[in-house]
């Protein structure tokens, strides 16, 4: 999702796909280096995602460690890779690994893992788990939308737009996704289910009930669509991409 | 070390100190994250780093991953932040992260650990070990020495000079580290001694004994030191680097 994020972004302000695709395959690295280091032992000591046995249960732990380590630092050597052909300025470049290195950091990604991980078996009000949700996944979602009118040429106001977009896509997903662990299968969901329930995790269905959490999730993708409204046409991909996360069964 | 390295580099090609200090602080982050990471319970098993607790020992596995993960991430962060006074130019900047990134990354220290932790217990060639020590330890090091001159603004002759310089100290440090591994007691290394030898590591003592392993470090510093000639006196805390990893006891 995140890396068609990006490309859907920098159409809607008219940027060539060939321009981002470098940026799309950053997010995905670092999406996936996050996945690895979450589903080991010491975390959420999970053995299935996307359909597959996780990479520490087939490589085992310390490859796992490495392999997540290597994703994250390769996909900053990509996106500071320079040659004369370059598509991107070197301000660009820069623009976008500042943007993207502090969303998946201590004030980002990192943090809101952080901050969950702590919560387990807590009492968790709305703050927090508001807290968590925008920056474990939240803030890296923000980003990908950020970064393809960064990289594309867009201009600050359409920067902004994409910014919103991103932010309440971002909480949306992550409802759902919190109401698909409650009422689908691993077998469909490519993942463990229901675990969110065993570990005591703090999420949206839990706190507000299913039925209010995705009202709440189809307010959150209202307010994404009318923040891309000024994109028209171009902005098509980004509200298919929007309409596709509150309806997705998996 | 690695902090120093880069101020070293950088006054030897009058560059000012102040310009290199985040890429300095950079570093000194990307070489902490490595040694959370390796003293794992799944990697190296370490519970003494510099004279302390391992991180994982204090604030549980977990946290642990999640702290090397967020000093990788905050390295780049730091290194791709720009203001109106930013010392460093854009291009700067991205060279800067593609060379550090490339150095840490699986062609650099991770590809080395990768390879170092499959051949735990294994017979292990010149080759296998040489490859493993230049890059577990040795392109970290060498990256240091390079980006001073980059960042502080030397030319293309004294970055290579530099280069070769960090290659040959990066590996003369790793000799020496082995050395003490074996000689020197865990008390005075602040990490756990004589753990090479129980876990089957390769090391250089190992493979061609102490006196050949000391004989061959101080013939890469004497290699280091005559690469460096051209600096002339603004070379000194370079020379003086390479002199104090051939000679100490720590």
């Amino acid at each position: 999702m995140r890396p068609i994020l990006v490309l859907a972004s920098a159409e809607a302000v008219g940027g060539s796909e060939q321009k981002v695709l470098p940026v799309a395959a950053a997010f995905e690295m670092i999406h996936t280096y996050s996945l690895i280091h979450d589903d080991l032992p010491a975390m959420d000591n999970d053995s299935l995602r996307r359909g597959k046995p996780t990479s520490h249960t087939v490589f085992g732990e310390a490859l796992a460690i490495l392999a997540g380590d290597a994703l994250l630092t390769y996909a900053f050597q990509l996106l500071a890779e320079r040659s004369k052909d370059s598509l991107l300025t070197a301000e660009q470049q820069v623009r976008a690994i500042f943007i993207i290195s502090r969303a998946a950091g201590v004030n980002g990604m990192i943090g809101g893992q952080v901050v969950d991980l702590e919560s387990e078996g807590r009492f968790v009000d709305n703050d927090i788990l508001e807290y968590i949700h925008r920056h474990k996944t939240g803030a890296l979602i923000r980003a990908a939308a950020e970064i393809g009118v960064l990289v594309g040429g867009g201009s600050e106001e359409q920067f902004k737009s994409t910014s919103r977009y991103g932010e309440n896509i971002g909480l949306a997903f992550q409802i759902i996704d919190d109401i698909l662990d409650v009422e689908e299968s691993s077998k469909i969901l490519g993942k463990s289910a229901g675990k969110d329930n065993r570990t005591g995790k703090a999420t949206y269905p839990q706190v507000y009930g299913i039925a209010k959490a995705r009202k709440e999730a189809a307010r959150l993708t209202h307010e994404a669509l009318q923040s891309i409204e000024p994109f028209g046409e171009r902005g098509w991909p980004l509200s298919a991409l929007a309409r596709r996360i509150l309806e997705r069964r998996t």
